[in-house]
Parts: structure tokens; C-alpha cells; sequence
């Protein structure tokens, strides 16, 4: 038997690390920003702790574009490199410096912020450049080096005069990469992943207008000066401690991250654990519209300020992904399908803790100004709604701060409406019965008649009521959610009472027969009900059970088949109304149709169920009668 | 200047391909199933040849696996290596077996379908495995090779006594991934990624049932035989030719694509370019439903019969990607970002080729069955409409065979329709008005009004109508799109005709004072118009611009801020109407204002704008009336 090693042959891997190590070539300049700020960082931290014995000063990074030579250079005043800390960590691909920085300087790493991980960023270089060199000069007292390689494997190192501590990497633009040789592009790129990094990006220079000496002329214009264009904020909000920031600075760092959203966010949920894990982040509350183009300012996702995703799929629970805000943590594998993000340990714990922080938030701005709290509820109940459903532990704490409105603009805790509506509201069988309407518009006739008999009425609108109910209805015990369209009054909340008919079981069955007559082809379930003589003579229903199933399969969910059954209404036919008394005596057939239609066309309307020809029909009828 | 040549540190590049090969770990299974194929199809062309003097068989792929002892085995009967190729191809990471073969047989691979590109595919399963071993026999005349690593750079290899020719891969499946020592993921797997691929794959056996032998008893159970599992079609419908194919062949393969889809695809598109870019696949027009789930059954890309993605955002246009099927393309790159992909020559080609084959399609499809055509309109137009929108091209070719179906159910080409329109619906200013409705049932009233005139009304009810509408006026020349109820008949296409009025311009001042007294209030601008006395007496319109624009804006585009204006509505008094003459000649203010605002009320119920309370008390007061 034969031993031997592996061998990873660099004329092959190498055009694969150019080519395959990101599949976005736009990563280099994050790449190469964060290696500048490694370096920076890293000096910071020497200086820190006296080993450097170098002034750090107010360094920036600079990044140079220079379209006639096709170069673009990135220049820092960091830590830089002697010949042989070039030789070790350029020439040795995958040998990462920042990992061995942190190996020396444990826990000051994390502290310092060290981006770095494999050390293969700098290869991405590749990816744009067909040359690239480095001028670097150390802290230390050592000659400048001057590293050059054209992508082969290749490379030549001498020395260099350059005079300034720091690294300046210069990439010659390749012919299939132009494009990032504009300025613009640059700038885009520089704002989308280095936007709120630590160090000062400066990009170009901009004018700025200065105050106006004292006595100087109306008509004088101001002065104005050019000055460092820096693109990026060094101290962004989710860095700073919860105490330092005022609701104003919370608002404007939302206007920093999305200057396209002009509405306000309702509330922020400030993030800040360092155990198990490590996280900071502010997530906003924003106010929900039908704007289709809300889904394109999304939670941001960065690590150790570089930006990473506008994707958190995964990393945050799903009923929160329509939330605002930044999270930052170094902790997220990203290298990884979402899949396995799922089910990894550490995004779990960090998916929950956020799930907790949202609620905790929740009960307290419910606690602390109910008022508020109510005034916002139209513009988060889908948020929590759709937590409900889906969290378990987000159910459980919702208890407490969910909210039950009802259509006349009561807000009730779930604990609060069953003191108010236990004593009219629970039927024969001791079941709590909530009546809730979906749109009081369209069922003002049903809430009416509702509200007439003491009954709250709530609205619930959002499109996963249904699936809502549903659940509610299966943890808590002997509750039962009815629409106020499901059935009659009488029969919505069951009581012992005996209702007296005005009719006569002959009669009853005579009316039967002549309402069949009339209207057994339109498909309606006759039914006959002794109710107040004053409640409306025909009255449409349609049954909750049949009408919810269908609706939960049109959101996802719900019984099989149930989406294209066809809708099933009743009609409710008042054997105490006048009218009714009247149809059952009209003896001429053409006349008693006539009435029976138009009530039934009354009771469809009333239910929004007349449409079309009919309606047109039924209208130039009404004209007729006005006349 | 000294020069060197980079180094790549297999310690440290080792764990990163080991890791971050592919963001999925399962990927392995495919990677070694693609090996294994390569090693069959490369022994197939050998023989073809007769380079190879051996007996090519019916070879197969076989995946066991052993959880006892937490391994899976993949056996190939291929071209086998011998103790010199293994050292060359697997110990040499990156260097590409199959690129070598491809350069020495030139075009012969791209035949043959060989799959690998990089060599690096083997390595992935060290994403799963501690300890990989590999068994292999070459075709020619070598001892058998025993190479075993275990994640570490270091291998060992010896001889081997296996005698029958081909690999086999032993993985020692590690802690962290024993799901996949689970029969039902690896099948799961095999069906994702390896359900097309050339060579048969067996996992495991299964029972078929024989047919039973003449003069069995009757309750004889059927023999049954215990037979390989071949998990894989090798020959599926898209790499055949259409003319070997028939109809039911494709609807047969669509099942195969789609198991739970019940409804058949209305039609199919078999594509099959192999200049400037190689192609071939079907593609399905679905029965577009409402269900949710729909999404779920997309377009899938393979690479010569590999699955790789159902992601073909980039690689089909936009409008195509509601369709199904499978497109096989070694063309295609993939590791790369998708908006790298949009911008790259040979996917933009991809991409326009598919556009015209079903734009080509559709045609042909009008043409040979215009009736067919017309019934499956309704399940297409949301497509066409939208690849009409989106895909200049694709505009022009639908000329042929757009179809603009009325609310009576005839539908017109644009042409035919300009024909049979063109006499009666041009107006004073010589433009072609196109009337239309989006509801049926809810402007129901005003088409009829319109179809009293000869009009011909078109149902356009797809959601992006009106951003089409919007580009077919400005493409052709003197055309406008009105609906229905945006004026009232005689103003929806002015003609030369000028009105009689019964009333005195006295009298119109008079009742024009007497309406705003009663409806000022309302929110509706009153317009008086002399029209047919036979005429509805009270009109409510809402202005085309306006709506059109606020419609547009809804589902992206129109003009910014349109969305959130209030809508806008006139209200047409025809003067010429017997209830006007009414309501001038009522001298009590008590009776003139009941009898306008049910005229009101009704106008408003033929526009669907009576809602909520005030729906509830006219019918209320329309009970009374009828008592």
C-alpha cells in the first residue's frame, strides 16, 4: 500500500478561484473595502495596546477611479505589509492573516471588528482585473514593497518608495469589466455593501456651501468649499447603545437606510445580545399599503458593518420579513443553502430570539400607551395575525397584546371581550359565541340587526382570518367564531327561547309551497323561521362552515376541493312579517310571484347577490314604481 | 525584482472546497451520479469506435445504502481507472478527466453528453463523508485499484481483487449528515436531480405483478417477480424528435414532469436549436388557475439531463416563466449572478429563440384550429398579454393572433375587429373608439345601453389591460379604448348628431339648481344631457383617463401619486326622461328631493356605489313601498 498527498494543482485552481469564487463580480470592491479596513482596524488595535508605536491619527480609505488608464485604485492607511507579510499572505493563497490575527489577539479580534475569513478575498480581484498590483508600506520600519501579477500564477515582488504607511491595491480593468470603470457604478457599489462600514470611504470630492461671513452683501453668494466625499457613516445606530439614541435618531437612520420611503415607521425593536450568539440590529415597524413595490426595502442583513443580503429568509422567522430594518451579526453562515440555514442551531436560536424581542416590544408599547398601540393596530395586525399562526411561542405571548376591534372601533384583548360578551353571548350549549363581520360595508344589514340584540361585532379583516379563527377555536375551549351573514339572528347565538309563530302549520306549509313555486330553480335552501315581526322579511344566509373552508383554500390551507364547491346560501324566510302575511294571502299566482320576487331580490341585494341583467332588471322596475 | 509563482496551500484550500463547493451539501449524490454516467458514456463511445474491444452491455448506475454501517455505495459498470488514472484524476484536485477526454475527441463528448467540467465534483463527497474509498477496475487490461482518503489531504491507495470493470464509490457518511443514510432522502434526491439522466440508476428492488397464467383458478393470486427499481427515465420525451413523438407521448411526459398536476397543459412547444447555442426541451401552456400553489411546478433546467435549477428567472422572459416543462442547455452558465446572466450574448439569444418558437406556435396554433384557439383563449391571454407588453417582438408576431373577445363571446383579431368596427364607432374627429367592459355583471346596464346602439363591446378583463390598452393606442394610429361606463352613450363616441332637449334653457337652470340643492353634497359632478326620453333618467359615469390611470398605477406604472387620488364619478341627468319632467314639475321640496335621491340611489346601485347604510335603508324604504 502507497501513501501519498493531494495534490491541488494551481494552474487549474486558480482560474477557478477567479472565475467561481463569487458568483456576483461586484463582490471584489466589498472584498477589497474590507481588507482595507482590516488593515486599518488592526493598526488601531496595536496602537491601542501600545505595540505599534505609530501615531493612528484619522485614517480613511480612499477609491480612485481612473477611467483613461483603466485602473481603479483603493488606498489605505492601515497596518500595511513588509515583503515577507506579502509573501505570506499574498502568495499563499488560502492562508488567511485575519484568522491568524485573531489566533494572536484572541477576543480583541471580535471587539476590533476584523472582517477577514479565508483570506481568499483578495483573489476576487481577479474576477474584474487582468493585473493587479500592491504598493504597501508597514508601521513597521521596513522598505515599501511593490507586488505585480497579471492572473497567471505568476508574480513579481521589488521594492517601492512609497513614503505612506498603508496599502494601495491597483487593479488594471479587464476587458469584459468596464462597466466598473463608472463612477456611478462605483458609487452604487460602494453604497449597497460599504455604506455604514467603520472606517471613512472617501469617494471624489463635493462642494459644500459654508455660512456667509458676517456682513457680507444680500445678494453676495455664499462661499463654498471642496471638500472629502465620504460615502459612508463610520457609526451607524444599530452599533450604539439603546440609551444614546433618541426616537429622532432611529428615525432618521430609517431615512438612511431607505431614502425612497417617505412614510415614517411606526415603531423600532432595538437588537442586542452577545450571548449564545452575537447580534445587533434595529428592525422598524413600517406602515403597511397595497403598494406593490414594498417588498423591494427589506431588512438588510449585515456582518460586522459590510452588507451582505437584502435575502433573511431563514435567519428571520417568515411573518417578520415584512418588517424594515438592519441585522448584523457574524454569526450567520452564509456559504450555505437556506435549507440548512434552517437547520442550523445557531440561526435557530437567533430566529427565535428575535421572534422574542418583537414580542416583548409589542407588549410593552401596548402596555405603556394602549392608545397608540390601538391607533396602529390597522397597520400591524397582519404582522402579528399571521405570528399568530405561525409561531407557537409568538401565539402565546400575542395573548397579552393582540387585539379584537370591532366594527364600531372598540378594541378589546381577547381576555377583555370574553368578560364583556360572556353574559349575552354564550348559546344554550354554554359556548362562547363571537360574531365578527369581514367587511361592514357589504354585511351593514346583518351587523345591524346584530348590534340591535346587544351583540358586539367584530371586524376582522385580513386574509388569514379564516386560518386565525380556526386556530383560536381549536386552543381555547368552547368558543366559536360566527360571521354575522352565517345564519339568521335567532340562530346565530341559540337560546332557550321558544319562538311563536303567527302562522299555522297549514299555513307554514302552504307558504312553502308557493315560495317553491317561485324560486326552487335559483337554488336557495328555504327556510321558514317565526322571528320578530319587525326584523326584515327575507333574509339571505350562508353557512360559516362551508364559506370558511373555502375561504382558508383560497389563502393555502383549508379542506381539499373545498375552493371550487359552489357557494350555498339559505333563505330566511320571517313567517311573522307583514309581507310574508300578505304573499301567503294574495291569491292571484302573478301578483304573489311578483312579490316574492321582488323581496328575494331585496334580500339579494342586501347580501350583494344582485347582479348583472337582474339588477339592471330589478332597476328599471324601480324607476318604473317611482314614477 | 524577484519573481515566484503563487501557491496554492492544499491544507488550507482543502477544507474550503470541502465546504464551500456548493451551497448545498446534497449536491454530492448528483455529482458522483454525473461521474458515474461520464464513466459509462465515455466506455459507450470507446466501443462505438472500437477503440475499446470490450462488450459495452446494458450497463446501469447502482446507489445502495447501508445504514448499519452508515455508508452509501455508487456503482458504475463504466470506463473504470487504473491505478495510474486515479492518481491522475482524483488525487490531482481540478484537473478534469472530462475535459481531457473532451479536447482529445473533440466534438465526440459533446455527443456522447458528457456531463463533468471541473473534476472538482468528486470532492464534493467530502461535504458528507469523513472517509471516501474508491474501487475501480479499468475496461483494459490493469489490476483493480483501492484508493481510500480520509478528508485530509493524505490518501492511500493499493490493489484491489474486484473483477468486474467500472467504480465504485464507498462513502463512510459522516456525523453531521446521516440524513442521508435515509433510503427515502436519497430517493427523494435521485428523483430531483437524477430523473432524466441517460443511464439507467437502480435503487433497490421492488414487486411487479405478472399477468397470471392461462387456466388459473380464479382467486389464484397473480405471480408476482421481485425486479430492479430504476429510478430514472434515460430517454425522456425532449431528447427525441417531434416527429417521433405524439400527442399523447407529451402529455404523458407532462405528468411525468408534474405527478400532481390533474389538469392536462392545453398545448406544447418542443424546442430543438443546436446553432449558435444548443437547446432542446417542451414547454407546457398550464391551465392558469387561481391556486396558490401553482408556483410550485415551474420550468425546470438541466444541463445534458441533469436537473440543475427551477429557477430560470433570466434564461426564459419574464412573461414565459408562468409556463411548465424543461429546458436542456449546456449552454447555459450558471455560476454566475442572474444579472450577470441577463446581460450575457448567449442567454439573450436563448432567450429571444424561445420567445419566437412560441410566439411561432401560437400562430400556428390560430391557423390550423381557430375555433380551439378561441375556447383555450381565456386560459393564454394573461401570457400573451403580458409577453405583448413586455417583448417588443413578441408584440409584433401577436398581431397574427391576439384575440379581442366581446362580452358576447366572438372574438376578433385586432384587424378583423378595425373591419367590422370601423363604420359605426368612428367618431367626429375620425378616431376609432374601442368600447369595452371588465365585468359583465357589474356594468351590465351599460352594456347593454351600448349594445342598443350596434356597438360592439369587448371583454377586457385580465389585470394588466389597462397598461395594454394604454400601448395599443399609442402603437396604432387614431384609436382610443373607452369603457363603457366612463360617459354616457351619446359621448362614449361623438358623432356629428346634435341633441334636442324637451327642456327650455330656463327650465335646465332650474333643475340643475334643484338637483345640487338635494345631491351638492354627494361628491358627484352634474352634468344635464339631452338624451333618448327611453334612456335611463339618472347616469352614473366615471372618466376613463382618470380611472385608466389609477388602475395602472395599482399593478405598477401609470402616473406617480395617481393611485392614492380619490376616484372621480359625473352624474348624468338625462333632461329628455319623463322622471326628470317629473321632478322639475314637483313643487314640494319634500317629494322633489325623495324622488331624486332614490333616482340617486339607483343610479348609483347600477354602478355598484350603494353600499353599507345607505343600501340598507333604501331597502328598507323599497319593503314599504312594495307592501
Amino acid at each position: 500500500m502507497a501513501t501519498g498527498k493531494i495534490n491541488v494543482s494551481v494552474e487549474n485552481i486558480f482560474p477557478l478561484i477567479k472565475k467561481f469564487l463569487y458568483s456576483d463580480h461586484e463582490i471584489f470592491l466589498r472584498e477589497l473595502i474590507s481588507n482595507a479596513t482590516d488593515a486599518t482596524l488592526k493598526l488601531k488595535h496595536l496602537t491601542s495596546i501600545g505595540e505599534a508605536k505609530v501615531e493612528y491619527g484619522n485614517p480613511i480609505i480612499e477609491v480612485k477611479v481612473d477611467k483613461d488608464n483603466k485602473r481603479i485604485h483603493i488606498i489605505d492607511q492601515g497596518i500595511g505589509m513588509t515583503e515577507e507579510e506579502v509573501k505570506k499572505y499574498i502568495n499563499e493563497v488560502a492562508f488567511s492573516g485575519a484568522e491568524e490575527f485573531l489566533d494572536k489577539y484572541k477576543d480583541a479580534g471580535k471587539e476590533a471588528g476584523i472582517i477577514g475569513h479565508f483570506g481568499l478575498g483578495f483573489y476576487s480581484a481577479f474576477m474584474v482585473a487582468e493585473k493587479v498590483e500592491i504598493i504597501s508600506k508597514s508601521y513597521q520600519d521596513a522598505p515599501a514593497v511593490h507586488w505585480t501579477c497579471d492572473g497567471s500564477p505568476e508574480f513579481s515582488i521589488e521594492t517601492s518608495d512609497k513614503k505612506e504607511r498603508g496599502t494601495e491595491i491597483i487593479l488594471h480593468v479587464a476587458e469584459d469589466s468596464t462597466e466598473f470603470l463608472d463612477d456611478s457604478k462605483i458609487r452604487g457599489l460602494l453604497v449597497k455593501y460599504n455604506k455604514f462600514m467603520p472606517i471613512p470611504i472617501k469617494f471624489g470630492t463635493k462642494t459644500e456651501t459654508l455660512p456667509k461671513p458676517e456682513g457680507a452683501k444680500e445678494d453676495e453668494p455664499a462661499p463654498t468649499q471642496v471638500v472629502d466625499n465620504i460615502i459612508n457613516n463610520p457609526n451607524p445606530a444599530w452599533t450604539k447603545q439603546p440609551t444614546d439614541l433618541t426616537d429622532e435618531d432611529y428615525k432618521s437612520f430609517y431615512r438612511e437606510l431607505y431614502p425612497m420611503q417617505f412614510e415614517e415607521p411606526l415603531f423600532h425593536i432595538h437588537l442586542n445580545v452577545d450571548y449564545p450568539f452575537n447580534l445587533t440590529g434595529i428592525l422598524y415597524f413600517p406602515k403597511l399599503t397595497n403598494d406593490l413595490n414594498i417588498q423591494k426595502d427589506r431588512i438588510q442583513l449585515y456582518q460586522n458593518q459590510v452588507f451582505v443580503t437584502d435575502n433573511v429568509e431563514g435567519i428571520v422567522p417568515e411573518f417578520l420579513t415584512m418588517l424594515r430594518g438592519v441585522i448584523d451579526s457574524p454569526d450567520i453562515p452564509l456559504n450555505v443553502s437556506r435549507s440548512y440555514l434552517q437547520a442550523d442551531g445557531a440561526v435557530k436560536k437567533i430566529s427565535s430570539y428575535i421572534t422574542r424581542k418583537v414580542a416583548d416590544k409589542l407588549s410593552s408599547l401596548f402596555k405603556n400607551n394602549r392608545e397608540d398601540f390601538e391607533q396602529k393596530w390597522n397597520d400591524i395586525k397582519v404582522v402579528i395575525e399571521y405570528g399568530m399562526l405561525s409561531e407557537e411561542k409568538f401565539f402565546e405571548k400575542a395573548e397579552s397584546f393582540a387585539l379584537y376591534p370591532t366594527v364600531d372601533g372598540k378594541y378589546y384583548t381577547f381576555e377583555e371581550l370574553e368578560a364583556k360578551i360572556k353574559d349575552n353571548q354564550t348559546d344554550k350549549d354554554e359556548k362562547l359565541v363571537v360574531l365578527y363581520a369581514s367587511d361592514t360595508e357589504a354585511q351593514h344589514s346583518y351587523i345591524e340587526t346584530a348590534q340591535a340584540k346587544g351583540y358586539e361585532v367584530l371586524l376582522m379583516d385580513s386574509p388569514i382570518v379564516p386560518h386565525l379563527l380556526q386556530k383560536l377555536e381549536t386552543t381555547k375551549e368552547k368558543l366559536s367564531f360566527v360571521r354575522v351573514d352565517a345564519d339568521h339572528i335567532d340562530n346565530l347565538i341559540k337560546k332557550e327561547d321558544t319562538a311563536i309563530s303567527k302562522l299555522s302549520d297549514e299555513e307554514k306549509e302552504q307558504l312553502k309551497t308557493e315560495l317553491e313555486e317561485v324560486i326552487s330553480s335559483k337554488g336557495y335552501t328555504i327556510q321558514l323561521e317565526a322571528m320578530d315581526s319587525q326584523a326584515s322579511p327575507f333574509i339571505i344566509t350562508e353557512p360559516e362552515f362551508m364559506r370558511r373552508m373555502k375561504e382558508m383554500q383560497r389563502t393555502g390551507g383549508g379542506m381539499f376541493g373545498m375552493g371550487n364547491m359552489p357557494d350555498m346560501y339559505n333563505l330566511i324566510v320571517n313567517t311573522n312579517h307583514e309581507l310574508v302575511g300578505e304573499i301567503l294571502n294574495t291569491k292571484t299566482a302573478k301578483k304573489r310571484e311578483r312579490l316574492i320576487n321582488q323581496s328575494l331580490d331585496l334580500a339579494r341585494l342586501s347580501k350583494g347577490l344582485l347582479k348583472g341583467e337582474e339588477l339592471t332588471k330589478f332597476i328599471a322596475r324601480s324607476y318604473e314604481m317611482i314614477k
